[in-house]
């Protein structure tokens, strides 16, 4: 039969899976990916506390639980948001969320009708950028600069959108471009979203992933109002695939947001959860994320080693960074980036993301792509830069 | 601050809240529960598995997966659907959901813009309804009687109302009445459907708790066109609190909510799938389903002979069932139900659920009340009808 879509379905673009359609072939070298490491994962502990859940609460596991959260773990997170970011008091509560994506969701249909705007970094995670424009939202873009947004551009956009409801930011090691938002600039964002009344969703799924310099507070901590949504997720420090994240954030906002969780997917996980709660309280986690830490150090290390000695010198440029998962490379002036990434899979096996794909405003210029280092093993990131490498002297013909 | 709050999220009511209200009073006996019965959890077995799981695969319950499911998965439903129930052939596929409330809220979206109507059973899951709700479309109710929906209703309904997108049925024991659509009526809902171009979301979660009587065969397997969504569930097979259900429909419409759910939710969290695809294929599933049907038996059997001593007598009807876990009570012509209700609660400690919550048709006339007997223990069911016939004695003047 054919079928009547929804307006906001026919919105829906392919763009994610065209994306990912490389990712199956196992002679390609995944600089595309985004997954943890999967050397990091804590797989012996989580298996003895499997263990232990079963034995000690198992129907805690396998019930029905509440739409906000699994109570334990509610208030291991508001322990620990309070303890490690300062983040968190006041009349801010905790809700579970099913992976931080679907806090995204739940704060654009939250906030959003059709046609409000959601500002944005202007290259951005492209699972936020799907999310309110599956809820009818428009994302506009925010210029970047190496120490994050910029400030003045963010200000026209406020001017420019008055039906603007929100500024969403992923202020640690940005996905896609690796850039940090400096704490000065955290402080002008926070005073702009007061000055022009919208609500600040701060997404900091890479905060822990810092392998050099000094954390900064996030934005939430300067909040004074309920402004801020601050979401933080067990998908880097413990594993994605539990689906485990949180969002803090005013009260009422949890209220709100827990109740159309509700009609989403119930609650998230109950396993999952109790898993997340029992690895904070009953194992050194500051210990694992001290290796943690050690083997992003080495694998972005080896990344832009390799980068430095095979693709810059043939006339690509690289923002460093101080954490995260990924580098955002860019072409010369000139260059057909879309063109170079489609021939770069296509002759040397190396598959890495378009940067158009990360626009906010969508068929924006771009000549930039995104290399993730997290997913393949050290080997592949030697060869596959070498690879890269020979690609990009042939094609820049340099 | 003072949120905007988008006009979907203004539409949404607290009514679960206050409906739930009262579950954390231990004195109160829970007849308005939901909750499978926790004595046919199959604890032993599951965490066996984990074990398992967590020595053989430990990558695969831990890092991203796909959107549509953990193939494995989707290939042992797409088995089990299709020798189970004969469902799944040709151009079907299978969505694996976080639970099957996420598949009522992705077919709303997919299907629904604001101001559309989804066709409801007068009285209806109220976790559907507001999903339904929730994507700004509006349910409009039709009559039910013993043998399930009134055709005759479903066709002037359909008549009246023709921007409605889809039926939404739950075919056996349905919830909140315990009432099964008949074999005929399945055939004539399909007939309808197909004349008047409408999709049937075919919500099944309570197929397999028959405990007397013949199955019947699921509107999906009429459907020769794409038309019909089946949804199926392990949260009453296996375990709610693990968040695992599925969809098998028209490759095309799979693609499209696989789409949309990676903008909510990414996957479904990865263990818990594991786990679902190794109970079916490496325990035996048939026997724990004849040991789950025998606690449901146990239960219902108990519940309706206690009512029938104790509640039947002061005038109070309810509608006898062959499975599922909820009964529909009914007072006599003339009593203020919704004042019934609170006066049970606050006087007889006993809580169960005013009918007028399932009104797909907001503030329709309503007599009954919902009673569940999976979640109280055997003496609670016992002790909770004693309480209930004697308030209702009173109440009543019988």
């Amino acid at each position: 039969m054919n079928y009547h879509f929804s307006n906001l379905m026919s919105r829906q673009s392919d763009s994610v899976e065209k994306l990912l359609k490389n990712t199956n072939d196992p002679a390609m070298i995944p600089f595309s990916g985004g997954n943890p490491a999967p050397e990091a994962f804590p797989v012996a502990e989580l298996s003895a506390l499997c263990g232990r859940i079963f034995a000690e609460q198992p129907v805690a596991a396998l019930q029905y639980n509440y739409s906000s959260g699994y109570p334990a773990l509610r208030d291991t997170v508001k322990r620990w948001v309070r303890e490690r970011y300062g983040v968190g008091g006041g009349e801010d509560e905790v809700l579970i969320t099913t992976g931080s994506q679907q806090g995204m969701l739940l704060t654009a249909r939250a906030l959003c009708d059709p046609g409000d705007v959601v500002l944005c970094e202007e290259f951005s995670f492209l699972g936020a950028l799907n999310s309110f424009r599956s809820c009818g939202a428009d994302t506009v873009g925010v210029a970047m600069e190496p120490d994050g947004m910029s400030i003045g551009d963010l200000e026209r956009k406020l001017k420019a959108h008055p039906n603007a409801r929100f500024l969403y930011t992923i202020p640690n090691f940005q996905n896609p471009t690796g850039v940090t938002l400096s704490a000065e600039k955290r402080r002008e964002v926070y005073r702009l979203a007061c000055r022009y009344g919208i609500v600040v969703l701060e997404d900091d799924p890479y905060g822990e992933l810092r392998f050099q310099g000094e954390d900064l507070p996030p934005i939430k901590t300067l909040d004074e109002e309920g402004r801020v949504i601050y979401c933080g997720s067990f998908s880097k420090v413990v594993a994605p695939g539990l689906r485990v994240a949180y969002a803090v954030a005013n009260r009422e906002l949890v209220t709100r947001m827990s109740r159309d969780k509700a009609g989403d997917d119930v609650h998230t996980s109950a396993l999952p959860q109790i898993l997340c709660q029992r690895f904070l309280e009953e194992t050194d986690f500051a210990a694992h994320l001290t290796s943690l830490k050690q083997v992003y150090r080495r694998k972005a290390r080896l990344m832009m080693e390799c980068l430095d000695r095979e693709a810059v010198p043939s006339g690509i440029s690289y923002l460093p960074i101080d954490g995260g998962m990924f580098l955002w490379c860019t072409l010369p002036e000139g260059a057909d980036m879309l063109d170079y990434c489609d021939r770069l899979a296509a002759e040397a096996h190396v598959a890495v993301v378009p940067g158009s794909a990360f626009a906010a405003d969508e068929g924006a210029p771009c000549r930039s792509f995104r290399v993730n280092f997290s997913t393949p093993a050290d080997e592949d990131i030697v060869r596959g830069c070498e690879q890269l490498g020979a690609f990009t002297r042939t094609y820049l013909g340099r």
